[in-house]
């Protein structure tokens, strides 16, 4: 595709999204150039999605477009930073106009509502995978690591846990969604939503986070392993759809990931402030789901403990 | 591969190249935090390399892992950066510890040799492909685009142009190389060197500059088109291996790519730095091969000119 990529970067890619005004030099150039204001550190991650792997191979483009973008942001929003820029690195079997043009449209769309700026990257021919490399900013040493949990700090979940897992689930033929729940559990899986409105109270009150892409039960683990400390959350207390209560289904909330809800832990004395947050801010509830403890890792269903310090804890519910 | 994915990162990418002072968080969380020193400017580029389209998929692990870091540094050299850090996606079609393992030996040494740090990334299963974000830094305003060219400048290449280009023509069997040459074309096609020792050069002296990835006469024509010139080059004055002259290959030198030398514009009146650099660094040349001219693109073959303004400029050698 060498002599197409110029021509495709050309058509489809060079005005997407809103430039930062520390961005010195965008895309077309053998790199691009960019600044760090002053106060400022850079949060960068890189994320791939590839087609039959990450998303359904019919899934649209536009969809594609958002989802890969969005997963990238999520990231950012886990560090608890404003997103500036990315980079675009598209490998495609075949150069079909309409889809490039979907595509391009739905990252133009992606980028524009969550306020960043393509600013280089490449294309070439292979089997369909996106992947994009993102830049954000943060005051400097406000970023949120998932390194700072202590023992008696509350563990928040934001949203609702398993509506992804159900829609790829329902997709796959595993199980028979109620019609009136397949609209939103699909959304929740092709439009997830990075948890950006939450960057100033991460920055402000949490001692830890991580974004739940790979599950609750994963990703909190994560933060326990790096934060040297252990857990005991409450099955009940974990935010989900009625549906997956009724149902026992709740596997869907502590494994199934791609959720890209945020996971944070914050210290006891601001409950104040996890209550206003909640009053400001009713569509990212932050819901109380257990706090740290010294070592461990358990889950309270009723009166039972089950511990879910190896990865098969929950299994019983599969 | 969500479960393999942080025991692979672990085991094999936790501890590659060399930090740099302005990493303040690597590899391990939600995303990488780095900083750009006061006086500085960023500079980011993003390429990837497909098994089977970008390498013949019998390349040795450590090779494609020199190569996929070495075409982004060579980016950041076309824009007179000095590497800082760099992210890394890698899609793998299975688990191969042994191939893993040389991957990440080979990723190592190429990152400790030019002084980069990988900070962050993922691995995910798909067919072979490795994505690379590379970031460097320059001091303010120092960066070289390809945009800055004026009728009158001297055309630099640096290096030799065509061995990359032979040695993928003899695998694949459309040349019979002889073998004393196979060697070194070899290594041109899988070692090549990203030409770093260039930047001060170019920071000081250089109006345009571009890594020499396509050949140089499409890469020279990206050139002259942000620079809004012509240019006339002389094809005596080439720098290529005596055998491409005898046996007049010369399109391996003007269109086959893969060669990563550095094809920069400086004005006449730095001719005794040029010749100054020549002197101290013998091994990385600079070649006077022609000059910047008001418009059209002419290829000077003896007394006989010939058009390059379109592709096909040059096919009759083909």
């Amino acid at each position: 595709m060498a002599q197409n990529e110029f021509a495709i970067i050309q058509q489809y890619f060079s005005a997407i999204g809103v430039p930062a005004a520390s961005t010195v030099l965008g895309i077309g150039d053998d790199a691009a150039v960019v600044e760090v204001p002053a106060g400022f550190q850079q949060v960068v991650s890189m994320d791939t999605l590839i087609a039959g792997v990450h998303f359904p191979t019919d899934t649209s483009p536009a969809d594609i477009a958002y989802k890969a973008l969005a997963v990238n942001l999520s990231d950012l929003a886990a560090m608890a930073a404003t997103p500036s820029w990315f980079l675009l690195s598209l490998s495609l079997a075949h150069t079909d106009p309409s889809w490039l043009e979907a595509f391009a449209d739905g990252l133009r769309q992606t980028a524009t509502e969550f306020d960043l700026q393509l600013i280089g990257g490449d294309t070439c021919h292979g089997a369909l995978s996106i992947s994009i490399q993102v830049a954000g900013l943060v005051p400097a040493g406000k970023f949120v690591t998932r390194a700072g949990a202590s023992p008696g700090d509350l563990i928040l979940v934001s949203g609702e846990l398993g509506g992804a897992g159900l829609g790829l689930a329902h997709l796959q033929g595993h199980i028979d969604l109620p019609e009136e729940l397949r609209a939103n559990c699909l959304l929740a899986l092709n439009r997830p939503r990075p948890r950006l409105e939450l960057t100033d109270f991460l920055r402000q009150f949490a001692s830890a986070a991580i974004d739940i892409s790979d599950g609750l039960q994963g990703d909190l683990a994560h933060i326990l392993k790096a934060s040297h400390c252990g857990a005991r959350i409450d099955l009940a207390a974990i935010p989900v759809i009625p549906w997956i209560e009724h149902q026992d289904l709740y596997h869907f909330a502590l494994g199934a990931g791609d959720d890209y809800e945020i996971c944070c832990i914050v210290p006891p004395k601001h409950r104040a402030e996890i209550e206003n947050w909640n009053r400001l801010h009713p569509h990212c509830r932050l819901s109380t789901i257990g706090e740290i403890t010294d070592s461990g890792f358990d889950l309270r269903i009723g009166k039972q403990i089950t511990d879910l310090s190896d990865a098969r804890g929950y299994r019983h519910f599969e």
